[in-house]
């Protein structure tokens, strides 16, 4: 199997570099958070900002441990990000029935408006990433993407 | 062909936002970085550090606008990131013979003493993120990250 090890000794080169995954990964990241900045501008909502409202529209009601995992914080930035949020009345944080030391975050009707609005410029985004890929493809893409995720969460 | 278009008045769901490429890509490079961290703290270098290191072993000498591109910060981020590592002796700065308005970044000795020591483990990272993906599978993952950032580019 092909390894991305170089052999000792030989020098490596700029093309093995730029093909490596990690190296793409990065630059695609980067890339569609550029686009999709500039497409969500009148939302005027950042991109961490924007996660947590697409989680929160799937999951309904987490706490701020669970946003961070999802929508990928730490503690400090995502308590930021959700007062910023609730500020704008687009979520609210509630006491949990069944533990009064948990708070569970929410979308509110304002953010339930915000996630209509956001949600086509996200899946239109992710459309057009691989809009060249038949439906095999992109069957392959989703699941090589998730295979990459898996064995990094074994390291 | 199957479209990340939710259909009209459907409710999504949560695994739905689970399997959108750029939830999958957000999540690997997240991992990664933390990863990544983790195995590189005895030597106390930043992610972006790392990048610019690798990348200037590439490429040999960069300017500071060519290094953003390549290794992905803004200007004032990557000044800083430049500062630190040449404080540690790890890169210069010089004169272009060309144009004396223009610096050139390159790495010391130390420098590429620091990239031979890093190297190994990027690589290794890369080939334990598709350590059970063969050799075509490898390439068709290659091949679709490129297309998809050649996509995103033309955005």
């Amino acid at each position: 199997m092909r390894s991305y090890k170089a052999e000792p000794g030989k020098k490596s080169h700029a093309v093995e570099l730029e093909t490596l995954p990690s190296f793409l990964l990065n630059h695609i990241v980067h890339k569609y958070h550029q686009v999709l900045q500039s497409k969500l501008r009148s939302s005027d909502i950042s991109m961490l900002q924007m996660r947590v409202i697409l989680t929160l529209h799937s999951h309904d009601r987490l706490t701020v441990g669970e946003l961070c995992n999802f929508a990928i914080a730490e503690q400090p930035t995502m308590s930021r990000a959700l007062d910023s949020l609730e500020l704008r009345g687009l979520v609210r944080r509630e006491m949990s029935e069944s533990d009064s030391r948990l708070r569970l975050i929410s979308l509110t009707e304002k953010g339930l408006a915000m996630h209509d609005e956001i949600r086509p410029v996200v899946l239109g985004l992710n459309d057009a990433m691989v809009a060249d890929f038949g439906e095999e493809q992109r069957a392959t893409f989703t699941r090589q993407l998730s295979a990459v995720l898996v064995n990094l969460g074994r390291m």
